[in-house]
């Protein structure tokens, strides 16, 4: 079994250079780490032709695991799913599950269930729906031949919302077998925002770590934070190394900012 | 004639996440601001197999403009030049003149000529380098066919000053007829970090408007910035209209910051 990944961005908003394609990278990050080998990020606009070669392109290939972003949303322009059905030869229909996860966000929210948004429980047959734990379009898990295609929405904090809720831990069960270390260190007085620089460079010092930072107490008056050290590698003394050696870094680092460290 | 393009970054930090692809961004906005559409940016590893492939694909389809971010450099890795010769079938030879700009890089900057760094001289025959305003290595301008390939180099400042000296002139030259309107402000009393995001929502107002800052007084104690405004379109009122409706946003913002507007 090969563990190979594709990245597809779906959206003119990239090809004319408004967004700065920071989905990719952070997916790319987080399949990484999980053992995934990133081959390639294709950038194409909404349009039918080109969404329907990639999709078909990257099933031919075999490609593991494919994640698109981008063409979920309720406008006229959004027709990832329309065109990922056709790509793939299948109907395009009504998801059962999709149409309860949409019409109870839409009744939570208090908004009327219009065509446009009735649109956001279409998928292509035999697809399950991921639900959005931030936004209203459920992503989309659907498999062909050897290949997962999960379609996931542009926003960043509704992409990364259902990757981490639904896509991550299958990701994680059906992956490589990885070791995974984590430790939690706790800073006192630098607030969270003096952290990222830290952080950032922290992450840079290995393909497979990942560190997150939770911010506890109050983000100028009392900054306390928690930050979250995450490594994964096929061999357990590796990635224990890996994680000291950032642990190290992380310490130093902070000390010279003037923090604390409490645990 | 089609004004397509496309943009193939190169380089595996891309693909583990390491490094957010603002090249590309950056890239896209100057081909769109020129008139070009970008089709596709499509990101690969530093192998032989995914940049022949990726530069015959963008040949066989007649792209107007492909342009190559990275694998220039001096190192093992860095195989650019030579897989692209490989992609159009050429010889893979010392170029003079740019071995010229080589030696005389090296001389300027002390450094002795290794065998690595001649490596910077090979170009597909036939190929014209781009000097390079920043580092050691040179662009490559290579024409096959309909479609002119543009190898830059993935540091961001080389890979711009290189575009800007020597292929932006170029692709306005042989690209759509456009129109374009300018306009300067000088702004007192904002130090350019406070502008950059009023510069930044102000790029966002139309895919063919270009803002640049120059700062001339002294960052914090007397800030002076000149503001540049560069739109472009097929029609001179419709560029007009942009640039006032822009003009209009930045000054009001601006002032809404306690700046004042010189001119």
């Amino acid at each position: 079994m090969s563990y190979t990944a594709w990245i597809i961005s779906i959206g003119n908003e990239l090809l004319i250079g408004k967004t700065v394609n920071t989905n990719a990278a952070w997916l790319a990050k987080k399949l990484t780490l999980l053992g995934y080998e990133v081959r390639r990020v294709i950038t194409i606009p909404d349009n039918e032709e080109d969404e329907v070669e990639v999709f078909r392109d990257a099933v031919r290939r075999g490609i593991r695991v494919v994640i698109s972003t981008g063409g979920l949303g309720p406008t006229f322009d959004d027709r990832t799913s329309e065109y990922l059905a056709k790509a793939l030869n299948r109907k395009y229909v009504i998801n059962d599950d999709a149409l309860r996860m949409v019409v109870e966000t839409f009744k939570a929210k208090g908004l009327e269930l219009t065509e446009p948004r009735l649109k956001q429980a279409k998928m292509p047959e035999g697809a399950r729906p991921l639900p959005n734990p931030v936004g209203t379009a459920p992503g989309i898990w659907v498999e062909e031949g050897n290949t997962i295609i999960i379609a996931l929405p542009g926003v960043p904090s509704e992409m990364m919302g259902i990757f981490e809720n639904y896509v991550e831990p299958k990701l994680r069960e059906i992956g490589p077998k990885l070791h995974f270390v984590e430790k939690s260190i706790t800073v006192k007085g630098v607030p969270e925002a003096d952290l990222a620089p830290i952080i950032e460079r922290g992450m840079k010092m290995s393909s497979r770590v990942y560190i997150k930072s939770h911010p506890k107490g109050h983000e100028i008056r009392a900054p306390l934070v928690e930050i979250h050290i995450y490594v994964s590698s096929e061999d357990v003394r590796n990635a224990e190394n890996e994680i000291n050696k950032i642990v190290d870094y992380l310490v130093t680092s902070i000390k010279e900012k003037g923090g604390e460290i409490l645990s």
